[in-house]
């Protein structure tokens, strides 16, 4: 293990965490809120932090695999216990773990609350929080290799350890690169997202908040009803955008590069756009008789649906009330999530396209034994090793998702509850169904499994679990 | 497809269910009653499809895999059709969908039931329930080999289809004498049980009755509160016999022929035995303020456990009252299920023991990716191709598992009800917990989709799956 590398970068990535709370603190300042001087002191201190990791100069750069892994999962947590700070010291969440599991909760991209209305935040912190979506989505890792002058091979493996999906594709040869053209993809979006709802009458900061919580596919609102106060206009706008923040950005790229047709023909892409399509319709036959007109019906369908497969969790009604069948799509929504190379949580389409594909060849091998077919994905053929691992890691998965199921029913809230929110903060949607309407009720147990399982579905398992592992820590 | 063959087996199928169906009309005669009439028309028309197969001579006994299961299929569905024939011609169960759907869940060994009170039915048609049980419970088709004078090559493709488990073991080389083997301790076993139930002062009949529920781990009884009237006693028995029930047939036989090394090493049987002891030990102490003595508290929690587990679905008490965690646990157990080679459902002990070992490599190699470490297995490495159709079969079955809840979350029951009925029949446990008391409220699409669902439990969903594949009906 060389852990003066790995200090050195966790250094870096708190030094990326004091920038965005300075940024929260100046919202302080133009809305002249006293509550920033505990954004700035927080700031100060991961400033600190980043100054003494300074002094852990590594000789040897080299990064293993593993090596990389533990980084991505120490800063992700080092950075959720400093970015707490604000709510803590602020007393505006008085209790340190809920302050934790806020801050996971903002940066695994869920939106999952303890607070049952998010008005009793002051407007820099509630800025802080929504910024921690924007960061957790793209990835605090990408944006440092991003931002860095100079990279060296080390940073491929924390790239495909914070980047979600089953295969991660380099669009140009350069890591460095592709960091960048990705965050200028997602710079562009937000900011066009921002500008549609401004030109729909939302106020400036309201604005803001929704964009970050839609680009980060995260979820954290200004408001406890969410959405659904806003016009019909604001809320296609937000329909769209956690849409279109749920494709993978490679395929904005091949557009922003004119290869026009490697973009439309993405069987992914398709198969988003096709789960979309049928659970709206569904959903909207299943409620039609809930809503006074046929576009609110379609609208509230639309709406809940692009919120759950993005993972992203903003809510227009209270969809608790919706019959069995339209809850039951939405919680298969959760799991299946949204496209690989995305800002959303879940299982992800191409990984849902691959176990589909699989399973349909295992089924025809079993009628003829003596024909063997390979997988086909993206116009080519899909190695073992690839259905191997993806196979893996649906088991490893649902292993994951039953301890998390046991440890939450010791809270002794009924199924629908333990199950829905087990299922929402592991796939990092952030709303869930039965007896509670937030976090808050749950066990101090209860929260702090649920914040790594926020964690373990944002990292996708691996970096999170192997930190537990006695071999990872081995000479 | 050798259509003359598969006909010609289907009908001595339906031969081996009219002696069955004999059998209970002799148990209709016994009592005096009346209603053995349908018993014996049923039977007759039994007997009068198996002459007519007779007339489909196949020329060729050549049987592929795709035809041995499609035969399994078929047998099975038509013999649930014909079986449900008594309940329905005695008008003690009105509706043929819901006689359909008990039968199923009889053959399956599921033990779920559309009655609130078993008592409607005459002696006769209860016996005939339970029987099904028994012989679903080993399988009809390996009767069926093990009764034959003469067997041909077909033999060990309808075996592997009917007996449950990753890997199908043949105890000696010829498929026959294997059949003939697994009987006589089947049937053993089953005498020992019945005489330990006597023993304790259980009625003559009622032993009989709960004897073949507990064999074939099914679960249908004689009362509508199952086993909860009985003295501890009786209920440890039952208990105990449940557990055994459990157990790879293979291990008895090793026993049997003295071979003791084998049969106490095996890896399935002590992880069955720890699960076991680990899920009693802890719903014990969930549920030790529920029950005045020690005794009663650990019976009650073994018992659960044990038919849980084993998939038989008998209960003492009402454990639907019972704390989340309880219940989580025994839901987990459901899907568990126990051995492999057993009469059990669920996913078997063997199939979570190999999902385990492979993710926990997988997890190995995410640290350490140039070794190379191969799943061992009750003594010998597992090759990947095993692996591969193992984690293929965890896929399939949550893809199963998800349309099954799907179409049941149309009849707008609660989520726990939905989910655990969904669970119960698939896995062919039997009861479910929520807001219903057996299966009667669910709409007749529901119940269709639920008798489906025991059987893809019961025969490892590719028999039934592909009857469905236009693949297996081309030429």
């Amino acid at each position: 293990m060389n852990y003066k590398m790995i200090i050195h970068t966790t250094g870096q990535i708190i030094g990326v965490g004091a920038i965005c709370l300075l940024l929260s603190a100046g919202v302080s300042l133009v809305y002249a809120e006293v509550e920033g001087i505990w954004l700035l002191l927080s700031a100060l201190f991961s400033g600190v932090l980043f100054f003494i990791s300074r002094f852990f100069k590594p000789k040897d750069t080299v990064f293993f695999a593993k090596e990389g892994l533990v980084t991505v999962a120490l800063s992700w947590i080092i950075l959720s216990l400093i970015g707490a700070l604000p709510f803590y010291l602020s007393k505006e969440i008085p209790d340190y773990i809920d302050c934790f599991f806020e801050t996971v909760s903002g940066f695994s991209t869920t939106g999952a609350t303890i607070l049952s209305d998010p008005q009793v935040l002051s407007k820099g912190n509630m800025f802080w929080r929504s910024l921690t979506h924007w960061i957790g989505g793209m990835g605090v890792l990408v944006l440092l290799v991003a931002l860095l002058p100079s990279v060296s091979g080390r940073s491929i493996h924390m790239l495909r350890a914070e980047m979600p999906g089953p295969v991660v594709g380099k669009l140009v040869p350069k890591a460095k690169q592709t960091a960048r053209i990705l965050y200028i993809i997602y710079i562009v979006l937000t900011l066009l997202q921002f500008i549609l709802l401004l030109a729909g009458g939302m106020p400036v900061y309201e604005s803001a908040v929704h964009t970050l919580g839609t680009a980060g596919t995260g979820g954290f609102g200004v408001y406890a009803e969410s959405i659904a106060s806003y016009s019909p206009y604001l809320q296609w706008v937000i329909t769209i955008f956690m849409f279109l923040f749920g494709i993978n950005f490679n395929l904005f790229f091949f557009i922003l590069i004119k290869r026009f047709k490697l973009a439309f023909t993405s069987q992914e892409l398709w198969t988003y756009i096709g789960i979309v399509l049928v659970s709206t319709v569904l959903i909207a036959l299943n409620i039609s008789n809930m809503y006074p007109t046929f576009e609110e019906t379609l609208r509230h369908s639309a709406f809940q649906v692009s919120s759950y497969i993005s993972t992203t969790g903003y809510t227009t009604v209270n969809s608790n009330t919706w019959p069995a069948f339209s809850k039951m799509i939405l919680i298969v929504l959760m799991f299946i999530g949204a496209c690989a190379g995305s800002t959303a949580g879940g299982l992800k389409v191409s990984r849902i396209v691959l176990i589909a594909k699989s399973v349909r060849n295992r089924i025809f091998n079993v009628v003829h034994p003596r024909t063997v077919k390979a997988v086909r994905f993206e116009g080519k053929s899909v190695d073992d090793a690839t259905i191997f691992s993806v196979l893996s890691y649906l088991a490893i998965y649902v292993f994951c998702f039953i301890v998390l199921l046991l440890i939450l029913s010791l809270d002794n809230f009924n199924f629908e509850t333990n199950f829905t929110a087990a299922a929402s903060t592991f796939n990092n949607v952030g709303p869930f169904f039965g007896q509670l309407s937030n976090y808050a009720d749950y066990s101090v147990i209860s929260k702090i499994a649920m914040s790594f399982a926020m964690l373990l579905g944002r990292l996708e398992i691996y970096p999170i679990l192997i930190l537990f592992l006695p071999a990872t820590w081995k000479k």
